[in-house]
């Protein structure tokens, strides 16, 4: 009765306050998050965890609730007398509350109690390398994805619908296309690269390159970013990330390796990247839920074009070279830049995921979207997993898994419910490419970092990506940066001519 | 109604939870305060207050809101019924609520918004060295204050209303005679040994010491402190503090000067103290309000008692000097372990309250105090502050203010709203040196100093204070503490005694 009574100034005065109180939310949880992989004390865990369920959970009740949901529908129901931003949050959290409301709360606590369970168990099966401990967890979390895609999204292919939650509109048919030129176009030119390496041990980046120094060059390699160190600070994690509130707020982690020197170079390359995208959405959207990167691909896809096709560039390695000579005198005797650049680009099939190099990570990622697109589907049980597994990495990059720790348990994101997430990192590797080859008919891209001024770059993707935030569609941004519809070819094709003019081949 | 058909278990279970729910918000502030301190980037300022003025509101609504209320009130009328616990806990709760709510929300959020205008400008007065821009703020500050003495306590004198939110119990005429012995007893001793101090350009502490090696004698003097690293992390801070949430994880800040190495182990030495105290709480007040330090002058007690009582005795220069010349070879090539002890306890007097030695540090209250009690008693205006700070910085100290900023301005507490907050600092040290001297007759202290094993000295602490936390009333653990009443000329006795010593008077 109320309702119908509310002008739609009133709805949207209600709308951004409840939006105000959410940001606050979302900054007390980050920065408990932040607080904990950067400060916390080891015993602080517990403590830590009760907390963060209060908190989290209060702004989950924040968002459901009838009263706001109300407000949002009735928003919905009057698109037209709405600006741009107000229409479009109204979109995007109509979309997302439609789905959280379809789950009974009950049954999302008792997934919530699930994979924390499975999170602790997957940490203690990985250490002993334990797979069968873990296996009946993974079916019971495909059975909540299952059933919660079912109740979310019942017209959708259950696989699509959690597709759809890291990516809006990304489906199957988009991917098998993708994941089957991963295969077919790069399984040979890996294989054939893989016994053409000098040892690893052989290489003048193995070794000790004192922190110190190391902390420097994070500081050269924001500087030649563009960063803000005003908005930006620099924190120190066992996993790197990216984290942070707001464009004028964003955190940047890593890790430390006194003897893989490179390993941070790229990492704050990467992370950078992602920085980027946040510091650079426009003013506009700051305090929006709008203001932050629009999809999980397309967030990998700044931190990948900055990681792969800025950093390991010939011309990178020509302005990084001198600066290591300056930080690192003792240690760069004798190397040149043409080791450094070839280090930075070495491809050798490896187990682990996070540690493959640009050719070879795609096909980590297909092992995973194939698995969950069949465990999803029925087609395999958890507990085949691992022989699974196994074969695949023998089949398409030639390595024998000597463990179940090293194979199927190396990641935690099945453990954590994230079923449908692992596309995004290969999506976005492909996405750069393709906004690679866009870029370069508007900016001469090498010149630009030799210049160590790479404004133009920056200016290009502010245009075409960062500043829009979540304001269009994930798939107008892709199109936007992309020149056109994804082509999956523009990024293997990338990596063929990349990889075979590196090896000679 | 309803309220008559809860039973007494009811109660206290919704009593319960409703403390958890505070303890996460509590959580959550501290977390966001940790942060703003140690890794926040500049601009991240702006949305850091609104956050927490969001979720410091929502913690405010959740304490006073009448429901809550009404639960403390109806517990209270059932002492009888409930564990020690509980009933304390219902004891401190209500004693707060009650005060809180007599001061009208508009009210406080008015006098938020004064504090918040006045330690901006604050800052702004200080820089420009502006102190007639600044009075007209402190003016209002002071009738706000009155104001919410009179609605808060109405039967107290004003000024001890303040004083009593800092120290329960706390009132003008146990200050009186506690500062009328400080100056009277230590006046003159300050200005005699004024002349008597070498050139401060000539100690052998005062130039560089490796940042890096003064993070390795942190380690070494927290280890000595027996403080389990497992509960506590270092942070790095402009002003260190102590913070944290509970025993099981503490924060402890300090910040590096290259040329002062002996300010950072002093201020390691006394957060320390203030991190013992809460490492301490027994295991029984963990999650309860209970858990913490009982007052301010408790808390500062047990800091100074480390800062002075332990870390500048002659035993643990004995113990400092080794580790330091393992530590720094070249630094403290040709410096005697006496000169260190020295160094430690070089008395003079100066400007700047926060750089103050042990000595003069309590004349440095004393003028604070004089002046907040005056100006509450409207005997002095605000005004007029910088003029009586100068004359009696002159009498007491002996030394010109050359200017407001290095005076009057020098500190952020009333800006804050802090009026009655600073006798806390002078109390403390009071108490801890009586506490000393009861200390000694269960324990040899220079030994288990000279042993490297404080256990017993940690050992006496936690009986006698750490472990009750809040649950017995201050006053009682500093009778506990000090084996009686409070007596102000066991600590100008002990400093007397000391510094003619060391002063060879």
């Amino acid at each position: 009765m109320e309702k119908t009574t509310r002008s739609t100034e009133e709805l949207r005065a209600s709308f951004k306050e409840r939006l105000g109180l959410l940001k606050a939310y979302e900054h007390a949880i980050s920065a408990l998050n932040y607080d904990s992989e950067t400060a916390m004390p080891k015993r602080g865990a517990e403590g830590y965890a009760r907390t963060m369920g209060v908190i989290s959970g209060e702004h989950y009740r924040l968002s459901t609730e009838d009263g706001f949901f109300n407000i949002v529908m009735e928003l919905d129901g009057r698109r037209d007398e709405l600006d741009d931003i107000t229409r479009r949050e109204v979109e995007v959290l109509k979309k997302d509350l439609v789905r959280m409301r379809r789950i009974p709360p009950k049954e999302y606590a008792e997934a919530m109690e699930l994979t924390a369970a499975a999170s602790a168990l997957w940490r203690e099966a990985k250490a002993k390398n334990d797979f069968p401990s873990f296996a009946p967890y993974i079916e019971r979390i495909v059975e909540m994805k299952k059933r919660f895609a079912g109740l979310t999204d019942p017209d959708a292919e259950p696989y699509n619908a959690l597709l759809d939650e890291y990516e809006e509109g990304l489906t199957t048919q988009k991917l098998d296309g993708f994941f089957s030129a991963v295969r077919e176009e790069l399984k040979d030119l890996i294989l054939e690269i893989a016994p053409m390496n000098p040892p690893l041990e052989s290489s003048p980046f193995v070794k000790p390159f004192p922190i110190a120094g190391q902390r420097r060059l994070t500081d050269y390699i924001l500087d030649v970013m563009q960063i803000d160190r005003d908005c930006l600070t620099v924190g120190e994690v066992e996993h790197p990330f990216t984290g942070g509130v707001s464009k004028y707020d964003v955190r940047l982690t890593t890790h430390y390796y006194e003897c893989e020197v490179l390993s941070n170079v790229f990492s704050i390359v990467h992370e950078g990247g992602h920085s980027l995208y946040e510091l650079n959405t426009a003013d506009e959207l700051l305090g929006s839920p709008l203001g932050t990167g629009a999809s999980m691909s397309l967030h990998e896809s700044q931190s990948r074009f900055m990681e792969n096709m800025i950093a390991r560039s010939r011309a990178f390695a020509s302005i990084l070279y001198p600066k290591m000579k300056e930080i690192f005198p003792a240690e760069m005797a004798g190397v040149s830049e043409e080791e450094l650049f070839r280090h930075a680009n070495r491809s050798e099939p490896s187990l682990i995921r996070v540690e493959a190099d640009e050719l070879t990570y795609p096909m980590h990622i297909m092992v995973r979207y194939e698995l969950e697109k069949a465990l999803i589907a029925g087609d395999i049980k958890a507990r085949e997993l691992s022989g699974e597994w196994n074969a695949m990495m023998k089949k398409f990059l030639g390595v024998d898994v000597p463990s179940d720790s090293k194979g199927v348990l190396q990641d935690m994101h099945w453990a954590g419910g994230m079923i449908g997430y692992f596309p995004s990192y290969a999506l976005g590797s492909a996405y750069a490419a393709q906004m690679y080859r866009e870029m370069e008919k508007d900016v001469d891209i090498e010149g630009a970092i030799l210049s160590k001024n790479i404004s133009p770059i920056n200016d290009w993707l502010r245009e075409r990506v960062w500043k829009h935030g979540l304001l269009k569609r994930p798939d107008e941004i892709v199109r936007l940066g992309c020149g056109g519809e994804f082509e999956p070819k523009a990024y293997t094709g990338y990596l063929i001519k990349k990889y075979r003019r590196i090896y000679g081949i």
